[in-house]
């Protein structure tokens, strides 16, 4: 393992840090960003795992959601991975919502995908061997959110993970991948079109299972996703007969952009610490 | 004057948006955008100007900032315009301190700058028309900040204002441009070789004069670009001579990015409102 530093800046009194490194899960060069508080009472740091949507790399939440404000007040490190294998030898397709800048945070079992997209294998064994070797007095305390395609990677890869995740939260999160065009293109090309193999990695279904981790969803009323993609009746009824600890809030007037992730950051990040610490 | 409003996005309460429209001054079309507030009290609200530096657009401060969260803290309406004029009609030059995305807030008198690049008039003249139609229940109260660049044009124009302006802020500005590479290759193009001119476009004269606003900047002590382009001794040594108020902060570890900026902006905002209300 050949870590990188390629970027960093100080940020709310932090260090905002951009690593390169080759991947072998995703077999190509790619890229995560972290931000490691100042922790000037040298304190166990938790750590949260940030998931990005469709089209995004490690940029958008670092750039875009004003976090660092929030991962300073709270003392945490956030770790934010890229959201799929990248490079000129890596499978793509023209889409945005395929390919790369696309990887669902799934391993893909079809060709020309199998090879290259293995996200998450990436994050729960790879990024997750390198996390701790970065965040200085880390607790070994975890939990993960995400944004539309990356909270639907949030609430998969901590549901899966039941007993390391301390807490889930999404913004806008595809709930019901099978059920919904975006989930229906990517499952049938990565996965195949045998739907069985889909339900592990559809959030509607590990919410059937117990011993989840407690769940926060906030989704925009005028988010233009919403209606067709982000439905969340199939995934609040399987939590509700299951039993789970489910806040779903739906906020007026809010889309599906960073400003609104932005406003409503310091919820999640409230949320999280409440079970982290 | 006809306004199209291109983009909405509800964030912390208040609206994002961004406008387009045809611009007499700058004989071009371009867009700005303007933060306005909830305003759930119904209460007079004041408005800052955000300008922005090299190569940025308004959509720099607006995305990489988070100065939305603040902007509905303490209730005031921020209208942020683009850098240069626009457009393959507009002149323009290699370079990315010189030309489009570069219009350094002066009017310029050379060719082939002449036409277009009036930045000066744009903002005092006519988006100073536009603003009060976008601001419910305007205070009637400014002030005005910027970055690099920006911060030069802030000073600028907050000093050619003074009795408009009720105060001015800037990140790492060009605080004496006629004596460092920015500012000399820029007021060269666009004002010709004769520096008798530039004096009224320079921060550094300007603040000879009396009756200018309080003038707080922040500066990173790790900014590469400060040594060479944003060195203070001059401009501070003629605020001193003329006793004029400013209060100059030079902050460890920081760079010259947003991630600076985002770190120190509440400072700025609260130095502001100070003032404005």
């Amino acid at each position: 393992m050949s870590l990188k530093l390629i970027e960093k800046h100080r940020s709310f009194g932090g260090e905002q840090c951009k690593y390169s490194h080759y991947s072998e899960a995703l077999q190509c060069d790619m890229t995560f960003s972290i931000y490691l508080p100042s922790n000037k009472e040298m304190k166990k740091i938790p750590l949260i795992w940030w998931l990005s949507g469709l089209t995004c790399t490690d940029d958008n939440f670092s750039q875009k959601s004003g976090f660092q404000r929030l991962a300073e007040k709270y003392q945490v490190a956030v770790m934010i991975p890229d959201t799929s294998p990248r490079g000129d030898d890596v499978a793509d397709d023209e889409a945005w919502d395929l390919g790369q800048g696309a990887g669902f945070y799934l391993n893909a079992t079809q060709d020309p995908w199998a090879k290259h997209y293995n996200m998450y294998t990436y994050i729960v064994e790879e990024l997750t061997a390198i996390a701790p070797t970065l965040v200085p007095n880390f607790s070994g305390e975890e939990s993960i959110m995400g944004h539309s395609m990356g909270g639907h990677g949030a609430l998969v890869i901590g549901m899966k993970n039941a007993a390391r995740f301390k807490a889930i939260s999404a913004f806008a999160p595809i709930l019901s991948p099978s059920h919904v065009p975006w989930g229906i293109k990517a499952f049938s090309a990565y996965l195949g079109e045998d739907k069985a193999s889909w339900k592990e990695w559809d959030a509607s279904e590990l919410v059937k299972e117990t011993g989840m981790p407690p769940i926060l969803i906030t989704q925009g009323a005028q988010d233009t996703f919403y209606p067709e993609q982000l439905e969340e009746t199939i995934f609040l009824e399987n939590a509700r007969e299951n039993n789970q600890e489910v806040s779903y809030n739906k906020e007026e007037g809010y889309d599906h952009s960073y400003f609104f992730i932005a406003t409503f950051l310091d919820d999640h990040f409230s949320f999280h610490m409440k079970y982290l610490r």
